[in-house]
């Protein structure tokens, strides 16, 4: 293509209203350009990034043997009264009226609609199971659209949906799409980490995000260096932290009330004792199910309400107010589990993090509230000074953490951008909307599903989170718009003929490429190159010409090399095969 | 792909709410199944069918430079209002408020957006012209949603728009999408013309409609023997028409007042006279602009208003109310140019189609309204007993008209599916939105716009209508959901391994098949096949195999004959390839 007949209308400026750098770079790139608030034209080069993965997408699925369907956007309210969601769905959900006064939503996603279809079609175990999906858009009346294509209302999402007899086949076919994903997210040539994952409001029971690696993230993950263990921190499962500073204590010591004026948190506490804060213990307490608990864990980390609920096997969790702690005798700021009043302690239940409980040496001495304003205790130990009501992992888990699930290797952290997740549904659809079949005795049973996302612009925004540089997008080979730019570097008719050669040669060879022919300066062409992020950039001057030479500079590694002009193309495709792994 | 892992739902009955062949066949064959009036689900073999076509699309029109884009289905309510169509458009607009409360509709077509978009990123001529594509769901609230894709509610369309510097370069843009269009609908398999056709509410000045033929179709159209020319017969022009019965009346003739008690239309009197219908004179008068005008054609053609528009430079027409022929002396009836008082002449203007006027021999003459009840003239001749205030043509075209383009051709009728336009908009669009550029002197002009659709599922729905027998579709291998289907009969094992060899040979072949796993008998198979109407259908019998012969069936020709089981996956190859022209 060349570079005067696309549409892709750079711009220098960072655009005031683009806070991540992918959506900054999806503008001044000319990828994508705002219509409305989270609603966007596709200009030539997004789309062709957008397609590209698409392909992808279709071709793993169509592997994993899933096919491809299209159900509407506009869709019926009375799918959605079936299932319950017209009215548990808030305003996020678009609805309209038709002519005629129909309710109708645009539709955020397809349970609904495709259960009723494999309900209406399906009807015995010998045409199970099935696998659908659908690259279709999406529209969600986000309340604060934000971040480009990260968090836009008009989106493009692969959603698919599996149907089995019974659980058995649906675990199957959960691990098969599992599988599906780490190729499809490996052909694009991104570093993410599949994540076990909480199954959130979409319901189900096992659940694995596919995060895409990347510094500005929004989800934070720890993956074991030892197991393929990989896990939300909310998630995640810590069998123990690095605890300090016990060696400088003398053991045994005994628990001694020590004034802390206006010293409250632990940071603060340990700074004021000299002491290092992982040898603090920090009590936040929660009221779970008109429960108080009272939840310890080590001063330098943050307790994890959700582990929290899990761990007390609650339902409804939320920390206490001030009245409902000094009802019960807790004094805020100041709390702790060693010499608690009976009183008090009747009416708060105390949940110690297992680190804690397990903390060597055994006779490590924790500081903790001193149940009285401006005090707390010094020389509490675990076991002696006080006990758990129960004992759990409740920790939101970080890097150099040790791995619950080997209990060998170390956490790593990392920050990651949700593209992708697989869902078990169990029969979460299928009961409600009656989406059965008969079994091999000729019993009706509800079917057993799973679904599967991919968010397709989020895919191409996060690719550029992960890849970038100050210059512009760096593109991995199987995303990029195009394989390679040629740039005549000048005015001269022979750099432009021999550009022109080029690039000819190129396209035969299938190289997908774009000849900057545009009259502008070098720098001008270099820049946008850069900005665009061509993997591979070929520039004919006049210097290198003269020796017969083109150079051949890569985009990722930024290595430069003067290649023979008739030899250019062949080492392109080169570049290209061995990208794409061909 | 195995039949049993595919949903493909086919069906005995005729659905009851299927009008024509190609709703019905999509139903029945499992390609589309119905979610609300005029809004579908596709299902795998139709969607497969649909996104073949839309590979074709992109191929081709990225061969003519066009660059594909994603404009959004939710589009704000200011670009609409801006373009002067959020109030002209009707209840076919589907609006609705976002959260927020502000205007938006779902686009059933994207003029306003596209323009907006070119307008605000391209500024020169030295980066025109642009032609870019989309290929996007459009949404148009029809009052009454029918024939299946042939006229829903949410359908997919490909839309493109062009912009140019000036008229000539728009003209040419327009040309090469013209050819675009022949190559698209072409490869397709289809048998279509391009019509020249008027360019109704959407504007412009120039038109053309790309129909596939059809006995089924809902427009009407004739095109020429001789030369290139077809046209909507509304439009078409007609150069002579066959005129018989002067040969039996001895000239010269004079005029005659004959009773004609009761009978009114052309028809009536000539029976009565026993006379050929085309020696008689059709009266038709037509209130345009306030002008009473008498248009008179042959008695057995229609008169067009759209001709007797432009032949008299109106804009509004209508035929004239009793009450206004009354008031200007006219008898209902009875009416003819000949004999006309003064008085009445003074508030009637004549227009003659030209076969009235050029009608052979000169002497040929015609029976006309008496201008009193129950009478009318025989022996009126043109140029002697009456003149035209206009000479014109205004016929409906019909089959075996002389082509008023090449003036020597033969029209034959034709009925079509309009399935694609080009129109030339000119400023239309640009001027109001203010897509301007600036030319080579620095002077700020509009673009020269032109905008080309094709109906996708449209298309899909049309080759049916087209293509299909008793047992079911029959599809141009360019659009069919697989090439292939391979139909074990039996459960003996050595006809299931057969045909399991021979599907594993095709897909290495690259030879799309699905093989009818199915435990069925061989009736079902078969009535399925053909249903479906994969272009190729390979069968393993008992007793073809006893020889080592499978069966190879065309859909189309219905062709069979036995082919050794080692050869028939090449073979089928080879028909594939021919039919694809590769």
């Amino acid at each position: 293509m060349r570079m005067t007949r696309l549409l892709v209308p750079t711009v220098k400026e960072t655009p005031s209203d683009a806070q991540v750098i992918s959506h900054q770079l999806m503008i001044r790139a000319g990828l994508i350009r705002k219509v409305a608030a989270g609603v966007y034209n596709y200009l030539p080069l997004g789309l062709r990034s957008i397609r590209k993965f698409e392909a992808i997408l279709r071709e793993e699925l169509t592997r994993s043997g899933c096919q491809e369907v299209l159900l509407p956007t506009v869709q019926p309210a009375e799918l959605w009264v079936e299932s319950g969601r017209w009215q548990q769905y808030g305003p996020e959900l678009l609805r309209f009226k038709d002519r005629k006064g129909t309710d109708y939503c645009y539709a955020p996603t397809a349970e609904e609609a495709i259960t009723a279809l494999v309900r209406d079609e399906v009807k015995s175990y010998r045409d199970l199971p099935k696998n659908l999906f659908q690259i279709q858009t999406k529209f969600r009346d986000e309340i604060r659209p934000r971040f480009g294509l990260m968090r836009g209302r008009e989106f493009t999402m692969k959603d698919g949906y599996s149907f089995d007899v019974d659980e058995a086949g649906a675990l199957k076919t959960y691990d098969e799409m599992y599988d599906c994903y780490n190729r499809i997210f490996s052909r694009c040539g991104l570093k993410f980490r599949p994540v076990e994952a909480d199954t959130g409001n979409i319901g189900g029971t096992r659940s694995h995000e596919f995060q895409v690696l990347a510094e500005s993230g929004e989800d934070a993950i720890v993956a074991c260096t030892s197991c393929n263990y990989a896990a939300n921190v909310e998630k995640a499962e810590v069998k123990a932290i690095a605890l300090e500073g016990h060696d400088k204590v003398q053991a045994p010591v005994e628990p001694r009330l020590t004034p802390t004026p206006g010293k409250q948190s632990c940071a603060e506490v340990a700074a004021f004792l000299g002491l290092h804060p992982s040898l603090t213990l920090k009590s936040v307490v929660y009221l779970v199910d008109d429960v108080l608990w009272m939840v310890l864990v080590p001063g330098h980390r943050e307790t994890n309400e959700i582990k929290v609920k899990a761990a007390v096997k609650g339902s409804l969790i939320r920390p206490a107010e001030k009245e409902e702690l000094a009802r019960a005798g807790l004094v805020e700021g100041y709390m702790g589990p060693h010499a608690l009043p009976d009183a008090v302690r009747g009416k708060v239940k105390i949940l110690v993090d297992r680190t804690v409980a397990e903390a060597g040496p055994g006779e490590r001495p924790w500081v903790t509230g001193g149940n009285q304003a401006e005090h707390h205790y010094t020389g509490v130990r675990y076991g002696t000074h006080f006990k758990g009501d129960v004992v759990a992992d409740v920790l939101t888990a970080g890097g150099d953490d040790t791995c619950g699930r080997c209990g060998k290797g170390k956490f790593t952290a990392h920050r990651g951008i949700e593209v992708g997740h697989v869902f078990y549904l169990g029969t979460k659809y299928s009961a409600p909307l009656k989406c059965h079949h008969l079994d091999e005795k000729g019993v009706e049973k509800p079917m057993v599903m799973g679904c599967y996302g991919v968010g397709v612009g989020r895919t191409i925004a996060a690719s550029i989170e992960q890849n970038h540089d100050a210059d512009g997008i760096i593109w991995p080979m199987a995303l990029a718009p195009y394989h390679c730019v040629v740039l005549p570097l000048g005015p001269e008719p022979e750099l432009a003929e021999t550009a022109e050669k080029i690039y000819t040669q190129l396209n035969a060879l299938g190289v997908e490429t774009v000849l900057d022919d545009r009259n502008e300066r070098p720098g001008v062409k270099f820049k946008d190159a850069d900005l665009i992020g061509f993997p591979i950039r070929i520039s004919v001057g006049k210097k290198g010409l003269k020796d017969g030479n083109a150079e051949l500079k890569l985009r990722a590694s930024k290595d430069v090399k003067l290649v023979k002009v008739e030899e250019v193309a062949a080492q392109a495709r080169k570049l290209v095969d061995e990208a794409l792994g061909r």
